[in-house]
Parts: C-alpha cells; sequence; structure tokens
C-alpha cells in the first residue's frame, strides 16, 4: 500500500469491504471521491449514515422495507394462499418484477452451507413453520439459487414442509430466455429435456 | 430498476458514480451496506463526509496531503534542482514507492483531450512556470500516461517548457519487467529496440 495520507488509507480500508472490491478498486474508488464536490460527499455519507434507520427488515416477511406497513405482507394486495420462500431480499424484488406472482414471500437469509458454518440449526426454521400454519397455504414454491448450497437448502426445507402436509414445488430448470441450445451447458439441457412439456 | 424502498434507490444512484460500477453492481454494493454493522455504516458515513476536510490538495504541488506540511515539498527532504511533472496525486504515490526520485513533484490534474473539452487553455501552465522558476531547477521529467492524451500534453509540456530553457526528460520505454517478448505488443517492442542500452 502507498504512503497516502491516514484518512485516505483508513476509507480504502472501509471500502474494500465493498464485495468484489480490492486494493486497487478501493484506491480508485477513494482517489474518484476526492473528485466529487461537497455537496455529493455529504449526500452519500448521509445516505449510508442512514440506511438501517430507513431501510430495515420486515419482521414479518424477512424482506426489506421503508417507512411503513410492508406490501409484499398487507393482507388485501397478497394471495395469502401461497408463500414463496427465497433466500435473499434482493430475490424478492427480482420475482416481483415478474409480476407472475402474487402471493407471500418468507426470506431465510442464508443458504445451508456446511463448510462456511450455516447448519440447519441456524436456519430459523420455526419461524418459517410458525409463519406457514398462520396462513391458508395450498403450496410453497421454494425459490432457491441453482446451486449447490440452494439445492441442499431446498431438499431440507422440502423435508420439512412435507412432513407438515404442505405441497412444495420449485423453480423450473430449463433453457435461459434467448439461449441457443448449443451454447447450454449439458446440466441444464439435460433439465430441459427430462422438463420438457407439452406444446 | 427494481421496487426498491426510495431510500435505497437514492443510495443505489450514489454508488453508481463510483468508476466502473453500473447498476447491478451498485445494487450489489446496497444490498452489502445493508449487512454491515451500525457502526461499520457510520464509520464509513464519517470517512466521507470529512474526506475532504482532512485530506486535500498541496497548494504548493497539488498532490494531496493530510494535516501539516505536504512532505513532497519540504525543502530540506527534497531535491529543489529537479522536478517531475505527473497528471494525478496517485502518479506521486506509485512514484515514491519506486524510490527512486527525491525531486519535487507538480500534479498538473488533467491531461489534454479535446474531445473531452480539455484544451490547453485549461492547464494552468502560468502556475506551472511561475513554480518552476522558484527553484534551481537542472532537468524537469515528464511523467505522463503512455497515451493518445499523454503524449500530446508532454509534447505541450515540452515545447513551454523547453522554450524557456529548461531540459526536459521523458520516463523510459520498454519491456515491462517480467514479460516475455513474444506476449509484448509491437509498439512496445520497436520503443524497446530504438531505446536499447548499453549492456
Amino acid at each position: 500500500m502507498h504512503n497516502y495520507p491516514n484518512e485516505l488509507l483508513t476509507l480504502i480500508a472501509h471500502l474494500k469491504k465493498f464485495p468484489g472490491v480490492g486494493s486497487k478498486t478501493a484506491e480508485r474508488f477513494a482517489f474518484h471521491l476526492l473528485n466529487w464536490r461537497d455537496e455529493e460527499l455529504s449526500a452519500l455519507s448521509e445516505k449510508i449514515g442512514e440506511l438501517k434507520k430507513k431501510v430495515y427488515p420486515c419482521s414479518e416477511c424477512g424482506c426489506i422495507k421503508g417507512a411503513g406497513i410492508c406490501s409484499y405482507c398487507a393482507p388485501d394486495l397478497r394471495d395469502q394462499s401461497i408463500l414463496c420462500i427465497v433466500s435473499s431480499p434482493k430475490d424478492v424484488f427480482a420475482l416481483e418484477e415478474t409480476r407472475a406472482f402474487k402471493g407471500l414471500y418468507h426470506v431465510i437469509g442464508a443458504l445451508l452451507s456446511p463448510l462456511e458454518g450455516r447448519t440447519p440449526d441456524q436456519m430459523e426454521i420455526d419461524v418459517l413453520k410458525q409463519r406457514c400454519v398462520k396462513y391458508p397455504l395450498n403450496e410453497i414454491i421454494i425459490a432457491l439459487d441453482s446451486t449447490l448450497e440452494g439445492d441442499a437448502t431446498a431438499l431440507f426445507l422440502k423435508q420439512e414442509l412435507e412432513s407438515m402436509g404442505y405441497t412444495t414445488t420449485r423453480l423450473a430448470f430449463g433453457l435461459p430466455m434467448g439461449s441457443s441450445i448449443d451454447f447450454v451447458d449439458f446440466g441444464t439441457l439435460e433439465k430441459a429435456l427430462t422438463g420438457r412439456q407439452r406444446f
């Protein structure tokens, strides 16, 4: 690390905590900030300082919300017979964008990952179960990443929820829209073939 | 853009101003910040808010400095017979790292770029000239990027300074350390060949 002024070094250390940002990028960000106007710097500083006071998790679904009631939990707006389990608040917004789902959400926060020490005990499965019995659910969609951790978590949730008598479904696997078959990997193509649907 | 809470949208807009950061990365940063501890957020917010009060340009050389006198301008520490012209404060720190230069620096701020509207009039060449005559200079090193803009600016500075009677030099071109010849581009190899030195 160069012999930068101390204040700059501390700022660089903070910026390095951003995901995917290493020393070089953090330095670049810090020097870029030096060129911002004073009011831009104050605005960013204020937004970061107030972030968690203005945006916080909904105590019901676990998604993030601003002031007022969580729009994904409002009983008059959402279909209470279907619940969609996702791993992070970001996924809720991505699914909402599709406009294909009007039910309830439940954010579980993190996927199972024995290597990183996230075991079923830490999953707050009881919170999920208590929430399920509050609604007249017909179906629970498990909408987790299509990764090793996502699959393990989905399997665990399926077992827990089916033992309570719920019907669980999961997102379809297949070709991404706009893809050509010879660019799709072997696993995806196999899933697309076995999951083929009547035309 | 997803239907995020307003506060989050504003924060994302600010983060998008970082160099090389687009919508997706800014969203990722913002969601990452939501997971930071309160004290980490306050610390980052404070550092950004105070940045320009604690780190500012040296009125003499144009490099950045913390509190106290600029260490690159201190007369008892630096060789006043040689001046090195760079385009940004970051370059000063990079050159200092080499420990191969003990003279004075002058940061010109931006390179000439007619396409972006930076013409010689905006270069504050008078400030540089006034600074040059203050010291008993034997040599002025023009240490600018090896790009179109850098070359144009170097040529302009060379003309201005040589008309005042100064000897100007520029950084050597050649093979980067550790590179193999067949991976080096044609232009660099040609410069390395024509600039060959006695072994």
